[in-house]
């Protein structure tokens, strides 16, 4: 309302005396509100109409304020205004996130997990690898964000209802004024277009998905029979009829809210699909699902950082998955590939070689080198030296791996990245 | 596997010999397959297996070529590969149709037609003005690709199967022979993270919404009670039992692809939700789901700019529609404001001017001066100069708006951008 | 509570006193409640908290009150007792609208339009051929709500955390005395599954989604170029800019709270798939979906049935969309083949005829009999008596058709049906 | 086409000549058909282009075989009849699946599991009880396609394009002929409605989540970590780079295409939302949906069968977890209730009784009856008793329980059922 009066000033509309005299009850509008002395009168049709009313009661010339103006140019302005500065808070949000993530990973840097696919073992790595590997999603969630915003960050104002008006408003000067990054060039596309909400509405519901996964993995290693990690209290509740059990209820919840941000995304599908150009009554619950999403995962980020911070790490439960010397069976294809023997065959000799381990209940580690080379000869006394997690690790030779030397460099990239925006 | 070979030359794994003889096997294997001497074999487990065994059939070394790779990297990296040059396509098709949907809007650039809002007439505005609100959705879509493209354009190649390869990889060198924009810079993320394809489909289904929007704006303009379009003959079908319907097959189907890809979009979040870290089985459907959407979206952009090529304006139609001069009422009202009348109360004064005609089945153009006066003394004479469409339109000052000099603006804008890829 | 007290006093856990003083302090809590003497407690854990505390205090033995039982099994049965009184509701809701639609049918039994396709005009219809076809919608929806009841209306408490307990509880007592139709069988099936809400957010979406096409049906009957319907003047606004124009609210807001169902609908999808058996936290959100979903189509019924009491027929419009000629094109191709012309040449023959109507800007109703003999010697004088809309509709010999008897006899048969449940 | 041609000799549109000749060439075209003499000429329009000139080109009478018929209510028809029929093979697929769910509970009735919630160990219960909670599960989406089934058997022929025909169709004859339940009462309701496709589509997905949940519990019984199941190997694939791992394929792919089937409903949602009433040229791709859905969900139906003939349960896994002790929590809190500690109390004392016990790294089987009496006096010898899976499940008492009776009497209950169809 206030750069709007601006504008009617500029363009003649009202007189300077109007103008002042408008933006200074404007300003008392908004103070009374801030220190309570206001209370929005739900009776009235919408927010506009009760500033507007407020405003005429107290200055005959507010009833040109809305001169030029529609509803519709007017409420999408004030849309894309909101999105703005709840994207940027969110963009904040994982930030800290990620701060509380990467100090997580520096304080647990020595421990190492066995990774998984198909929520099979697969090879040892770094819980610090798998941190960092949350840490480049958040990223890439902030860096969508960004981008996002080039497209919510853009004027519709002084587009009327969808054809713009015959007063000379100055749009230039209201994106200015309102701190936009550019103008909208068509007025029908400015009343229209929703696109912008979609867009946010899918970075959100990427990041939603993100918050899920890494949700399923720490409930699986909270399991029993992973015991990876003990939860802090605050963040689960015992059972009502079993007392022992401490429920994992901030990430089966943080699941169920992605949920949530999908539905509200199929909702905003669902309500564009087909509707023609021009304003259509049904855009008004778009902020209905956006700003449910918003919340929503500006609340995640806030209560995980504080999760992580509590987050402990169960060394015993760790150790006894390592155990399981099947970890190092990539490992041995490897070390005979470097032998000379081809990876193919190497594939199938350490094939056999685990069904022999399994057949008589052996260990690799306890083999006899004689046994060893039954299945090749290219087995060598160092083959003891690469079944340890550590020695596991330490024989990764590729940039991004989860050597102790690629884990550092990723711990000091994230530590110098933390304070950028981006 | 070509640049995977070199790689391993580089890394030792293979001899210069060893290198050049699996290079020039499979720039071999290549063109037999592009020449058609060479097909498929759909009973092996995969196309990469099929390859492989075509390879070391012919030359033994190639047991080497898996080394230090798993497909898990292997098949996101291809799957990047494709997207990357599918959405690529995808940003030129886009161009293509904004060309000749400029066509479309030079040709017809003295067309005004009936703005609506809730599908109620509004106030009359160039077509071109909402042609060139189609024009700004696909740009945004383009610049929408574009982003997403920097996300998409990252080298998985080198994780392995999840923690990196022993083998001295070079993944820099890897990154620049692939043409990739980065090297992704954990390996875990680089198996686990399916991000960009939720990112690109996300991209694509607003695009998609677009069009369902676009196709019910013609749909409905092609009502016979409408009547402002005629389809071109090849776009649309009679019926088997009413012969006369030029039907909007084109639209409908549009509408309708629309839908399959936002079902695609929602089967590929309900497959990735809740998906724990490392590959999982349930990956493989997010090609199925991708592909899918993005032949469609290429697919509708192709179509339609043949489709606006022959598409035909009926003018008698849109006459008739431009006969109603409640289209004008804005314009009245912001007639009587600039007079001096707050706007509130003109839009009071010319709620009632349109009652009285209403009852009394006049028409604006048609009431005396001394009828407009007894509703407001700030009606003149010149009134009646402003009850037209091209009136209409000439009013508007804002940038942005349905004015003719803005339309011209917008007409060279689009004319002078239509050679540049965004 | 009370059913449970009962069910434990009957296992022997609380003796005749304990029972009587708990089930008399519970009806005392209800009916503090009910006369606002009694205020819910926030700051605890939920409901159940609050009430046993409120309990305890009262009577120590109540602190039996929870033997036995689990927020698991408590928690689903409350849920299942909910969600039937609802879906009972929604079923009276449904043939409150049925009734009004019926009313506004018989309202306007004369009235004759045009029947569409692909938004084309096709044939005559009845309007009341149109109105009962809503109805039929709606009574399929009723039904399918009556067969989700029957696995709704099953009970799960008694089967504890997910075991069942030690404790001799009557289930089928409790059966009895809550309602239930019959007692679930497996006590992990009764804690684990939700696919009952599933069922009935499905109904419930399937309804939505039948307000959305017919709102659109309405929402272009109301378009000016329509203008087949006046739309109550309290179920629409008029625009801050535009005063004459009456936009179709109520309709606009009904195709967006389908929109909002069918989130609903996603997001319950995504929130069970995958959840592995047994409680999880994320069911939490199940009941924040299906209630909403529940409310909004409740409340579409309701406010549904006042618009179309108020709902009015535009008949010139209507009238004036009767003037096309075209609609009896299929009425001339079944007057040919019933003169002996096969259909398919019948339809080579009228399509021929209309482009020279098209051609010479003729209407049929004004083409010599010569003429018409020029496109098949079939024609007789006759032809001259079909081409009226009350002609066409008395033409239909088919059950179910649009003539005026089977008009009739739908009439009869939903007035016969309006006082039954279903 | 057969039964039209019938009707259409019925009502005198063809002779009994015409009529005999147009139904054995039909008869023969058929057999060609199956018999491969005859190949589907894809440059026609449509099938039934196809079909009706190969029967032209035998009976210049067959040119009248249209009459009275539109592609709108015999597409509708046709598909109808197709997914009554596969809607009748699903619930036989699932009723295959229950009798293998059956065969595979019978042979491991003996095994005691975990039960879970919260992904935490909860109570014993034996697996048996587990598979009958699926049995249900199956068992209602039986009954559900079944209500489903109810609308979808109706006959919608005779309705032509939207308003019936003139010639005199008996439908009351073809719904006999066709074998349709009862006959569709409006005839624009007949080529308008998609409900039944949207309420099979849902029938589906809530089967899809199913599996879905199912799939999940057996990919983390076949982690490494619980170890309590080996898949066959048919149904699980190694990894290219870790020769020991077997993978969870089927389940994966399981969990995979539920998103699919969750994709098709999605855009059947998208799809039908806010088309206006006649037929409209999207209703096309709901075929699309539909089919996919439905043979996805046959084939999952088929392939699990086969799974869990050969599934094994692996007894070391599972020993190893029920080795936890607070899995029997539970029964000592409802123990100690039944000594007479109200269950509040009872709570509070087994959560400080585990305390102590993890306190002081104890189990509850070694503890001594004096530690016991130092947490409550109600503990007394007995104790010891029920620390054990068989005993915890014999204490349970409630009907639908886990106990030994219940999970027999279940067993028996699905051994008589498995016979029928519901």
């Amino acid at each position: 309302n206030r750069a709007w009066a601006k504008a009617l000033y500029k363009a003649g509309v009202l007189s300077r005396k109007e103008y002042k005299s408008i933006d200074s009850s404007l300003e008392r509008i908004i103070l009374d509100f801030l220190q309570k002395k206001l209370k929005i009168d739900f009776s009235q049709e919408d927010v506009h109409t009760w500033v507007l009313n407020l405003l005429v009661k107290k200055i005959p010339a507010a009833k040109k304020l809305h001169t030029g103006r529609s509803r519709n140019d007017l409420v999408v302005t004030e849309l894309r205004l909101y999105l703005k500065s709840e994207a940027e808070r969110l963009i904040l949000n994982l930030k800290q996130l990620q701060a509380a993530l990467l100090k997580f990973a520096a304080k647990n840097k020595e421990v190492i997990i066995p990774g998984y696919t198909h929520l099979k073992r697969a090879q040892p790595v770094f819980l610090a690898q798998l941190i960092f590997s949350y840490l480049e999603l958040f990223q890439r969630d902030k860096e969508r964000l960004a981008d996002c915003l080039k497209r919510i960050d853009l004027l519709p104002l002084g587009s009327a209802a969808l054809a713009g008006t015959s007063f000379n408003i100055d749009r230039k000067f209201l994106k200015k004024e309102l701190g936009f990054l550019a103008v909208m060039d068509n007025s029908l596309d400015a009343v229209t277009a929703r696109d912008f909400v979609l867009e946010l509405s899918s970075a959100l519901t990427i990041i939603a998905v993100n918050f899920s996964r890494i949700s399923e993995d720490l409930i699986i290693f909270n399991s029993d029979e992973f015991s990876f990690i003990e939860l802090p209290d605050e963040f689960s509740t015992g059972s009502s009829i079993m007392p022992h059990k401490k429920n994992p209820d901030l990430l089966e919840l943080s699941r169920a809210q992605a949920a949530t941000v999908i539905g509200n995304n199929s909702a905003l599908l669902a309500l564009l699909k087909n509707l023609p150009s021009g304003y259509n009554r049904d855009f008004q619950n778009d902020k209905i699902y956006i700003f449910s999403s918003l919340d929503l995962v500006n609340q995640l980020c806030y209560l995980w950082a504080k999760f992580f911070k509590k987050l402990k790490v169960k060394k015993e439960g760790i150790a006894s998955a390592l155990k399981d010397e099947f970890l190092y069976a990539t490992d041995i294809m490897e070390y005979l590939a470097k032998k000379g023997l081809p990876v193919r065959q190497a594939h199938e000799t350490i094939g056999k070689l685990i069904q022999y381990c399994l057949k008589n209940k052996k260990k690799l580690s306890n083999l006899s080198l004689a046994e060893y080379k039954k299945f090749s000869h290219f087995f060598k006394e160092d083959i003891y030296k690469i079944i340890s997690p550590q020695a596991s690790v330490k024989l990764k030779a590729t940039y991004g791996s989860t050597s102790p030397s690629e884990v550092k460099r990723q711990l000091k990239k994230w530590q110098g990245k933390i304070n950028a925006r981006l």
